[in-house]
């Protein structure tokens, strides 16, 4: 949990307010089924089976507890259509710039198009990062999601680095 | 300072054998000179400014302070060669993986090609990830890097996403 975050807070999309909020382990199962509603997460196996609950439910424990992460869930009237990661990194480059990173931006499928990725993502750069004192806001995206990709350069987001991934291979002991 | 990262360690390179361990204020000044020991990051204001000395120190102060994240040092003889940072992020897609993020990479120009940095990196992908139980090791690199491109290329990194940065502007109180 990051304590200097002003949550919860109400967003204005064009169809209806929603309101981000922090997630909470009652989130778990609402969380799972959003990002395996999404071809490229589950591609990578987030397909929201059974035998994985207990490791989700050890991350999302592992980042409630973490002072400087936050699972943001976006509601709307009763249901969770929304979902976003916030790490905040302090940092000597930029003369000793804070950023703030953002990870795993998930919006319902049935609920795209319907302004509330946007509405999230203005909350992170205009509200968010000036609450943390951020200098930088950035996240990285497959370079398959050119949708995504637009999305962000609208918001203002420039991209201008290559993100680089190497994939661990840990002890058996390790895994979750 | 991240505690379960296991430090000081030695590194064998092609020329010596360096020690890479955390950094202290002591290292303040030959931080700030490897910073500006960069073009693109001399680009960004990294400059070495005696005027952007106290934000740097804040900077470090922070770093130091924070469970999530590592500043390194690479020593060989008696100086500092290279910095890299490391920010450990619990995380929910992946099945609830852990990432590895890698920032601020930089060696002294007058140390460079002598295996420096992929002694370093693969300290961090090898021996770090492990440590940190982390199964991604994820980093962006300036699209104009094309060197640094080959390089985690050659490590085992694939470019596989977009890295986008959003600058903020930030309240004049704000500012350090």
């Amino acid at each position: 949990m990051i304590d200097r975050l002003n949550l919860p807070s109400s967003l204005k999309t064009r169809d209806a307010d929603v309101l981000v909020r922090r997630a909470t382990l009652d989130d778990l199962q609402a969380i799972i089924e959003l990002l395996s509603d999404d071809p490229i997460s589950s591609g990578r196996g987030d397909v929201a089976n059974d035998e994985d609950r207990p490791a989700y439910a050890a991350a999302l424990t592992r980042i409630i507890h973490d002072p400087g992460n936050e699972l943001l869930v976006v509601n709307r009237d009763e249901a969770i259509v929304g979902t976003l990661q916030l790490t905040i990194i302090p940092g000597m480059a930029r003369r000793g710039s804070t950023r703030l990173l953002v990870e795993a931006v998930r919006v319902a499928s049935a609920a795209r198009s319907s302004g509330i990725g946007s509405a999230l993502m203005r909350w992170v750069v205009e509200r968010a990062a000036i609450d943390l004192e951020a200098a930088l806001v950035q996240l990285t995206s497959d370079a398959a999601r050119e949708d995504a990709h637009r999305f962000y350069r609208r918001l203002g987001f420039v991209d201008s680095h290559v993100g680089f991934k190497y994939q661990v291979t840990l002890p058996a002991s390790a895994a979750w």
